[in-house]
């Protein structure tokens, strides 16, 4: 069960047998179904996940009733809302699942049990916060200074995965776009080729 | 020299004296006049920055040639390009002195010996790096679901200090409104009050 989260903490830090052990024992399973909920807007989001299977989008709603996608993850992904998290406060978020799902959940409380035994895990967390950050900056930098044609190029060849398992509508809405001009750019994009 | 950093430092962990001597010693004292840069487009960003004093502001300049600003820092904040700094690719960011300013730089060198060294400090930048991921993702929500009056008046609300030292322009800026559109704003409020 998990195993994918053991290969994902290696990357970042080195912890022992019995470390790993005792940090991915603080972990719980949730198996979410598609088009279910593992977070609504006005919730306290209770915890930092990580995927196992499926695939997740994390959204807000604008003021004017549009869905404005923050992120997706998926397997080998965190998620969570950091905001509500952190600070306790009423998330503005959705975080829904567009395939079934699973997830491994980490509690605050567990969290800070592991920072305060298992000093690696500080690292662990401070760099995938980092990376989080970066990727966030990225996007708004992005959403500012590059063309919706650069955008989807770029975001095509970054996460094929990703291409290949949502839907034209979510694509757009990733990208801030309609499904009409997401259509002509990929058209576009074909007869470049 | 170190004052203020020292102090900032205690609010999230505890270091001997010693060590936080250690730390202190891996700043170097920047001085930088006033419409001056700290960092330009291109340029890859080698430090992460402490404010002493002063007020720098954080932007890039979009594909349509305007100045969208990311955020302010002043006396007690933390300023970098965390892409840059961390990947050591090439800056999109552009940081300005909007004030005479003193800022304690660190190296991703001296960075890194603090990471093996003093192992309170994953704490400090994992804590550091949460808050402003937490600010980053606010600002892109708030920017996506309130008015220009609700994000002006929270932004004074809570942070007064910078709507005093800050041109109207500025304001503007980073609220992405026009001036004239500012103006407005406040004479409505304060009509209200």
């Amino acid at each position: 069960m998990t195993l994918l989260l053991q290969q994902n903490i290696k990357k970042h830090i080195s912890l022992s047998e019995s470390e790993t052990a005792i940090f991915c024992g603080l972990f719980e399973q949730r198996l979410i179904k598609k088009k279910h909920f593992l977070l609504s807007e006005g919730e306290v989001c209770r915890f930092e996940g990580f995927v196992v299977k499926g695939l997740l989008r994390v959204y807000h709603i604008d003021k004017n009733g549009f869905e404005q996608v923050l992120y997706f993850a998926i397997e080998n992904w965190w998620v969570t809302d950091i905001d509500s998290f952190t600070n306790e406060t009423p998330s503005q978020l959705y975080i829904e699942a567009l395939e079934d799902c699973e997830v491994l959940l980490i509690s605050k409380k567990n969290k800070d049990f592991a920072y305060e035994n298992l000093p690696e895990i500080e690292k662990l967390f401070r760099v995938m916060t980092q990376k989080t950050h970066v990727a966030l900056q990225r996007r708004m930098i992005d959403n500012l200074s590059k063309t919706a044609d650069q955008r989807y190029q770029e975001f095509s060849e970054k996460y094929p995965q990703l291409i290949q398992r949502l839907s034209n509508i979510q694509i757009a809405a990733y990208l801030g776009i309609t499904n009409v001009f997401l259509s002509k750019i990929r058209k576009k994009l074909a007869l470049k080729r």
